[in-house]
């Protein structure tokens, strides 16, 4: 159905400010407006201060520029971390993915993007001259490019060594290969390809 | 990946409100207020304001209980359509949807919602009583029952049906059949079934 005859100018209203949010469109974003009307006054009004409370109080961690509610973010300021181990990640996100894992001790480096023309996002709209004075005032020994394996994110990765290659650190990125728990027949040919070429003494793969 | 270890509590709250809508999970909403932190200040607060606007402004029609911003909805207070047809349906949405096809001049009952044991509703929960009072005050000469085509649907078009059947008026519902632009291979049995032993006269069926 086509969304033009709202009986109401408020929920029209409240739908298109629903409909602004990605892959929400008119039909899910009225779903949920109507959802919101049946609950309590109250609850609409946490549900809306959550909002303006966050855009309002939130911060970036002056070191990593991950979100945070403080000036420096927890695993920034937590001592028990390798703050010479920096790994750079696309957004927020990823760090909360990578924490997940429960396998990194160091510190991260939040770019708040990747490199994307078509999009017009350029280096100079990442948290790239950061991370340069980062490893410029000596804080790293090792940079992690933990970005997307897409062409944006390896483009990113061949930008980012570019500026960092001459400074006396080391410089990796993540393993690809066959993800564990997958059939070698619905693995990708670049990915199977890859792996083979890149093969690890059976040692190793045991982790 | 779950999502369990958030860099900031505000960050956490809010994702948590979104997650209640229906439809969103953790994941989506993360990204939803990821989205909306990168917005203008103001933008979010315009956001933010429509909802409790909505939420504290809303009416809904004393006539048909369509959501309104005034007491009487613009379609009751239409004079050009006809208030002596009344169609039942269940909520909003489907007043929106039978306003686009532009083929019906009558007037509107919402019933928000229907009769469904599963999930606690009765009729008592329902617009039934002011659908029966706007009956017996003789509003209306017909009756058309616009509900889903479910189980819960066709209860609540019986339970209706029982209420109203000794009222001088018309009781029709939506036909039911064969999809406009269908293919028969594809057409469920049931309704096949009903449209072949509810069959048109061939000119009926040129509209």
């Amino acid at each position: 159905m086509t969304l033009d005859n709202f009986p109401s100018k408020l929920l029209e209203n409240a739908v298109s400010e629903f409909a602004k949010l990605p892959g929400i469109g008119k039909k899910t974003a009225l779903r949920l407006v109507l959802h919101l009307l049946k609950k309590d006054v109250a609850e609409v009004q946490r549900f809306s201060n959550s909002l303006t409370q966050l855009r309002e109080g939130i911060k970036h961690c002056r070191i990593c520029r991950n979100i945070s509610d403080s000036d420096v973010c927890n695993i920034c300021s937590n001592h028990s971390r390798d703050s010479r181990s920096i790994c750079v990640v696309e957004n927020i996100r990823d760090v909360m993915s990578i924490e997940n894992t429960q396998q990194y001790r160091g510190v991260y480096h939040v770019l708040g993007g990747i490199i994307s023309p078509m999009d017009g996002i350029g280096p100079s709209d990442l948290e790239i001259e950061s991370l340069v004075r980062r490893i410029e005032q000596g804080e790293a020994n090792e940079v992690i490019f933990a970005l997307s394996t897409t062409m944006e994110g390896d483009s990113t990765n061949f930008y980012l060594f570019k500026k960092l290659k001459n400074f006396n650190i080391k410089i990796t990125t993540l393993a690809r290969g066959v993800s564990i728990g997958d059939e070698l027949e619905y693995t990708d040919e670049i990915t199977l390809g890859r792996s083979i070429v890149n093969r690890l003494l059976f040692e190793q793969s045991l982790g």
